[in-house]
């Protein structure tokens, strides 16, 4: 299991990163913090380049367990897991950005290859040091502030007009620990409901977009960097819906988007592939909502779409190899994601019908139970124009049912 | 582990075959026997469609080891091992056509749904009788006979004219087992060679084809087919070293190969996917060389360069479940095979100046050795036409060295 690896201080460098070389003829050994579908997808990304894939988490009926050739169970939060998982390995990376940036930082510290690496981590997992980092390489986000009491979000409202997107500093996602505050009235109860607990909330203009756009991009350990198309990404109650490749905006937002994507990435140093996140105004002016340092939902179409997946190119990226061509293979693709409908087993009904839908391609996460909401898997869909691909996907979708009442 | 499955006799047929249905919610799991490259190719295909994958292999250093759930380490020639595979499970298919079909015979009295069946796989591991159902089918053959002394096949050459191909009838594979007897005088030698231990021998008539052709048919349970591009594949001491696709033959010759293909797979009853191996004559026409009742290396090049892959479709098939488009996504596609050069490690040399070949995709099989001439991965590139595909296959395939001496 265990490959060969000799470790070397990087030379004369800041940071604790090692370089690294794999001794000839042992399979490298890829370490994933996380056990769920994207570290299901990064696996099967994997292992036809003959990477071994180890991972960790907190149970053992998780997406990547069938994918993987050990499953540590145990708390990825903690350094000495994450050790243990790391013995040995020829790199470690992420599939989520919540892991405690302390507790990385101590792989690090022990020479362990890292990417992305802890610095970059504990400055994405802060929304407002996030945002910081963005506005000092001069990229467009919305107004923001750290808020630490009700008073201060009521005097920013008075300031940027309502409403404001009040926000969870950390750990949020699809939506939670987002609070949409209409009016200085809704001060109080917003408050309530996010800072429960002491959390620490960020403050931040509303923006009335035209629509979102996504791009991800996967930077290597040499700073070379591939984007991919710009998407347009559909939520609804605040999950990512629909993606559809490319997305149909003017070619010169396309470019400008790509542009502040890559911008982006590197301002964080990143290493692999991320997801910008961007809201487009009706002028067509661009900010960047957020960013995650991991493969990302709207990038899920490019497993089917283009040249070199964003997962296939996230492996390459973090085990220092070159990346591949992030190039559509077809005209158009469109991606809808799979939620549970409610309780019910990980298996959907549906998945005959799904399957004999001409062009569209079945992903399950193969996550043992559907919950309401719950990310089950996707349908993916290209077409010879946006048009048709999104008929396809739709078709399948509809379909696939998680979790039902009977 | 074990999914529920409800199994019903089937109503009235002479086959043992069950017809079976998933109590809702369980996730399929099928049962591969063999866990080489094919199994694992199998398995990277069937986990996105929720599908749980178990294989059985004869030592767990196995290419199928990283991409399982479970890993049963037996004898797959032993009914016991099949059974204890079996147990719970959605379905069963093959990697290999060496299994032996009494072993398999008792696993459908058992009432495991087994694909290919028993009965398909008997015929086809005999060279003599897989010969005998393609020419009772009306299929056009190389002149065959079973031979039992070296006075008969003397004879033979006599009739049909020198040189004749002696085959052992059973487990020969990528040449292994065939001998060309290229006079009366060599006879002795090659019973020699082949005969020893008494193995059945089949005498074949030479063909002085002008080029070897394949087709991957795919046939569901419900017999309904998808047939895949014609091919042309490319030998290098017996073993497939190249495979383009399509292949560059008349229209109608194509047409003409694929037919034959599909009455091939049909006259055998089988279910999943097949390789159908040609020989195109310097006049057009072809004759059945020999049918492969799995998955099969001149298919590889459909993971990338079709909708729906060879191994997503066979899966899909063993399952019952409705069959995905064979369609190509580009114009040509070349598929190059990377064997061992030699004794040493499973990993290769120049692996990230492979990767660095624009289009080129790289398949590592993560066998724990290489041999000479053992198939360690391939590699697949797409282009806008058969040059460029082949250009770029060539140059990534010719970085990628398995057990060179240094």
């Amino acid at each position: 299991m265990a490959s060969r690896v000799v470790r070397k201080k990087a030379g004369g460098g800041a940071t604790p990163q090692a370089v690294l070389r794999i001794t000839d003829g042992a399979a490298p050994v890829l370490a994933l913090v996380g056990g769920g579908q994207l570290a299901r997808m990064l696996a099967l990304a994997a292992v036809p380049l003959g990477v071994q894939v180890v991972a960790i988490e907190r149970s053992r009926e998780v997406p990547v367990a069938g994918v993987s050739s050990r499953l540590l169970v145990g708390d990825w939060n903690q350094p000495k897991p994450l050790l243990e998982l790391a013995r040995g390995v020829t790199a470690v990376t992420l599939e989520n950005e919540f892991v405690d940036a302390d507790a990385l930082a101590e792989l690090e510290l022990q020479q362990v290859p890292l990417f992305p690496g802890a610095a970059c981590m504990r400055l994405v997992q802060d929304k407002v040091r996030q945002r910081e980092v963005l506005a000092a390489a001069g990229l467009p986000t919305p107004r923001f502030a750290g808020v630490t009491d009700a008073v201060a979000l009521e005097r920013l409202g008075g300031q940027w007009g309502w409403p404001v997107m009040l926000k969870r500093r950390r750990n949020g996602y699809d939506g939670k620990g987002n609070y949409t505050v209409r009016a200085a009235a809704e001060v109080g109860r917003a408050w309530e409901v996010l800072g429960a607990g002491g959390a620490a909330l960020l403050a931040e203009e509303f923006c009335p977009f035209k629509c979102e756009l996504a791009v991800m991009v996967c930077r290597g350990r040499d700073g070379k960097m591939v984007t991919y198309p710009v998407v347009e990404t559909v939520q609804r109650d605040h999950i990512c819906h629909i993606v559809k490749a490319p997305a149909a905006v003017p070619q010169a937002v396309a470019r400008r988007a790509a542009a502040l994507a890559r911008r982006a990435v590197e301002a964080f140093g990143g290493v692999g592939s991320f997801g910008v996140e961007l809201f487009m105004m009706a002028d067509g002016a661009l900010v960047i909502n957020e960013l995650a340092p991991r493969v990302h939902n709207s990038g899920h179409y490019t497993i089917e779409a283009c040249e070199c997946s964003q997962f296939e190119n996230h492996v390459r990226a973090v085990l220092g190899w070159p990346l591949g061509s992030s190039a559509m293979v077809a005209p158009a693709a469109v991606m809808i994601n799979l939620l549970g409908a409610g309780d019910g087993p990980g298996q959907p009904a549906g998945l005959e019908r799904a399957l004999a839908v001409p062009g569209a391609h079945v992903h399950l996460y193969g996550k043992a139970r559907s919950a309401a909401g719950r990310k089950m898997g996707h349908v993916t869909a290209l077409g010879a124009n946006p048009q048709q691909a999104l008929v396809r996907a739709r078709r399948a979708a509809r379909e696939l049912v998680f979790g039902a009442p009977k």
